[in-house]
């Protein structure tokens, strides 16, 4: 049995800002089982799709990347939580839900590379959308950054950078579960608010009311920065490094004010490094995945007891999702971005 | 009893590359003996100085560093070698040889600062003037920064800069003895012999014989560079980021081509440390001071059965001390840069 399957596809590659007009709908058919010859595989109809900033470099043509480019024409591909209709896989059966990597931006997608799929035992307690960001990558990504990459003390001075977005904002709850002081930035005074009174980062300031973000920073760190969580670089990483402290550890999640530029500017003060003896790491998460059961012990009674809060920007409806992924670019969402192609 | 002492003082703070007309050679006098009311103090009369680019910066007015300026008009201070005249030290002796941080540049010390000095236990079987590189600062350099920074494993592709310098050419010969694949770029064709026929590196180039040096990177390195031991930055530092492996490490060690720019440029691609999930991590020596005795164990049977070879290159007499220095800056050296202020 064929059926509709509505898709988003990258029309070509993008340089520069992407727009809503650099996706397409398009509507194909699919037949709603696995083919008899395809072993190790599942047929799935998507519930809800993550919008995600390193999406932006899939946009782009990839040389010696770790990441695939999308393919224009094709639709994107990303994280997101799936049913199972139809399977041949030993691992999953017709009924499962799924989290992980690579579910299509489309209604249904036969996904024969399962190796980063993960079953979610699923409850009411939780919704299952949070497994596009607290329960799944997002999560994972803030809290492999924060207890593996910054090697954190109690009592130390952390900043985070895009601190409302999916990964921020609970590495700014992480750390202040764990007695550290924590400053967030954010590009609007709705989400200071959002920082300072949901989610108890003990102070945030918005960049863009900044003239000199070595001096906003030296107002909230008299005594320097111990920890910072990368998420945007450029400038902002230029003033952190005048203000770290020595031994201080950077973890680089992200630097998305870099994926839309042709000619990235150089960061200067990079001899910071050297006279303070920091510590910078990129991570990724799928490094981390062998530990996501530790991490779910560790998240569920959170989320459950009211102890870290969690914030979703739903966009309703796959044709709103070009709006979703774009508008991660201009800022536009609170906590995490994601799509609800269907409710189950 | 006073006797007269040379000194060698800056004239004023530098801007720009170095030159010997910033220095001044002046004759004062000291007396022989520790006053009688200063306690934990020993006078030294210094054998060798220690010429380091990390000189450079305490040049400069410095604030907020972990180094202290230069007193302009007072001499210069360092690592050195030297001989304890007198003492009201209960750790130091009268005949004792010691070699460590702050040693005047001059022929007699009176050193109150105490607590980065080490007692030699001196043989006939290495030269006292070791001290200052291969058993010294620049030694414990290249033993931390290779094994506790790079975390190497045996086979992996190391690429040293500045690497005939007095910490790069034992970088490479302890990564040699390790096992691996060793690559350094210098500033000269003789320097590239030398590291290829007497250091035992594995390829060497002249990157000022180099057009583009990620070119230069790939032709050495077709699979990537795992280790970076940088101690130049700039260009260098923005073509390695480009040619590394995925979870390379980058151990800062130095940013020589820096030091002497009053604006320096910024560097690109450094978004690399996130795809790439790179570690880059500066550090300092003094917080390897703890392991010192650990790594004589290792250096010296090394040393004795010839198994690393070691270079100096010798200035005579404090009154060459500032052209020796200034050296440094264009690489005029080869291997470590000493300065001979009296044999015994």
């Amino acid at each position: 049995m064929e059926v509709s399957n509505k898709q988003i596809t990258l029309k070509n590659y993008v340089t520069g800002f992407p727009n809503e007009s650099d996706f397409e709908v398009r509507i194909t058919t699919i037949p709603l089982k696995v083919p008899e010859t395809t072993q190790n595989a599942i047929l799935v109809k998507n519930l809800y799709l993550s919008c995600d900033p390193y999406m932006r470099d899939r946009m782009s043509k990839l040389e010696g990347s770790y990441l695939d480019s999308f393919i224009p024409g094709s639709p994107l591909t990303g994280y997101g939580v799936s049913k199972v209709l139809d399977s041949t896989h030993p691992d999953f059966n017709k009924g499962d839900f799924i989290w992980g990597f690579t579910v299509g931006w489309e209604e249904y997608t036969l996904i024969t590379a399962t190796q980063s799929l993960f079953k979610i035992q699923h409850t009411e307690e939780v919704p299952l959308s949070y497994y596009t960001g607290i329960l799944g990558m997002p999560g994972i990504t803030a809290y492999a950054g924060f207890y593996e990459i910054c090697s954190p003390k109690k009592g130390e001075k952390v900043f985070i950078s895009a601190a409302a977005g999916a990964v921020g904002h609970l590495v700014g709850q992480f750390a202040k579960l764990f007695g550290c002081y924590v400053v967030g930035s954010v590009g609007s005074r709705e989400k200071v608010d959002l920082l300072k009174n949901k989610f108890g980062f003990d102070e945030a300031f918005n960049y863009k009311e900044e003239e000199d973000l070595n001096s906003a920073l030296k107002r909230y760190f008299p005594d320097g920065i111990d920890i910072y969580f990368e998420n945007v670089g450029g400038k902002m990483l230029e003033a952190v490094l005048l203000n770290m402290t020595r031994h201080g550890r950077i973890a680089v999640c992200g630097m998305i004010s870099e994926y839309n530029l042709e000619k990235p500017e150089g960061i200067q003060n990079l001899s910071c490094i050297l006279t303070k003896q920091i510590r910078m790491e990129g991570f990724a998460v799928f490094d981390y995945f062998p530990q996501y059961a530790k991490f779910l012990e560790m998240i569920l009674p959170h989320i459950k007891e009211g102890k870290i809060d969690y914030l979703e920007d739903i966009a309703q409806g796959l044709e709103n999702g070009p709006a979703a992924l774009v508008g991660l670019f201009s800022g536009r969402n609170l906590g995490k971005q994601l799509v609800v192609v269907a409710q189950d």
